[in-house]
């Protein structure tokens, strides 16, 4: 693409730089902004800006935080007990958005991937360990993806917690509700009939 | 989504406010720039709060530009005599990337359009006539949009430019190069035909 601007040029490849966004979007988002006032691109470089500039990460859980304990270790209104062993922010967010869980969570960093050079030692697992010793965490829900990397993670957690009394769960793997059965894995599908559930269990996951 | 931090909400509120992004794309971006450092964050921001602040519209042909004239209009390799009328900056950066054209430009800023309240005050025609008038331009390059109101528009200004020595000409429409004819619209088609080339324009034309 030839511009005739440096200026647009410029503002073009900071776009284009982006996950998932060629040139042509690029200059899409650039003569949007071009087109707004300048208090409104004002307000979104600044937002964006302030956040790289002032984002902390929770010295507890890990998690992104505008303070020094983020808003869900500071929430006295949450089951300190219990806390979810998640792989990232995204992870967060999704089980937030559920608004159906009100424990504490724990991000890893990642998961142990030893072909990445990811040990355990660049995972959040000693102050995980450290958490669980000193705050009366009585139960590690472990929330992690469900491949070997996965469940490598949850074993090796597990057996670095061993010496402490915590109960450790994994969340559910089974066919999605709306899925069809015959599209299923058969891992997923094998699984979901071992781990069957007594009918009443069922009515009242529906709620 | 519910987020756990002002700051990141904020950021992914401004990313989804641009065109085409949703919340889940917004929240991709947010966590790629997370991941940068900041000073990589600052020549984002940075790039993106000049461009606003300081892009001119060129007082010639009306195209973005750095300074008061844009870069094309200043060029004295440029055939001065030509002048592209197009609707926009996009039009322009495509005729650009052609690298095939060497004259100028003028950007109406739309086309006529009565049922949107876009009407001959609304474009920057009468600037269109001064420079015609002033400026020696020999030739007017119409490439609009092949639809009614392109066509309007086009009928419109060649009126406007009546009692002044410059032709009008208009692009070429027809198949495109590599487009296959059973795919082609009927007017497309048709008039492809009706404005037929001698051979060897269309050797030329290749070349």
């Amino acid at each position: 693409m030839v511009f005739s601007s440096k200026l647009i040029e410029d503002a073009v490849n900071e776009f284009a730089g982006l996950p998932g966004i060629g040139k042509k979007t690029a200059l899409r988002m650039v003569l949007h902004l071009l087109k707004k006032d300048v208090a409104d691109v004002d307000a979104f470089t600044g937002a964006i800006a302030k956040m790289r500039h002032e984002i902390k990460f929770c010295k507890s859980c890990h998690n992104v935080s505008d303070n020094e304990l983020c808003e869900i270790c500071a929430n006295k209104g949450r089951n300190h007990a219990q806390v979810c062993v998640v792989e990232n922010i995204r992870d967060v967010i999704a089980i937030e958005s559920t608004q159906q869980y009100n424990g504490l969570y724990h991000l890893l960093g990642g998961i142990l991937s030893p072909l990445d050079g990811i040990g355990p030692e660049q995972l959040n697992i000693a102050t995980l360990h450290d958490r669980v010793a000193q705050q009366g965490v009585e139960e590690l829900i472990m929330a992690l993806s469900p491949t070997i990397e996965g469940d490598t993670t949850v074993y090796y957690i597990a057996r670095q917690m061993k010496d402490l009394s915590v109960s450790i769960t994994t969340i559910a793997r089974g066919i999605a509700f709306g899925g069809e059965l015959e599209y299923a894995d058969e891992m997923t599908l094998a699984r979901s009939i071992a781990k069957r559930l007594p009918i009443e269990n069922y009515v009242s996951m529906k709620g």
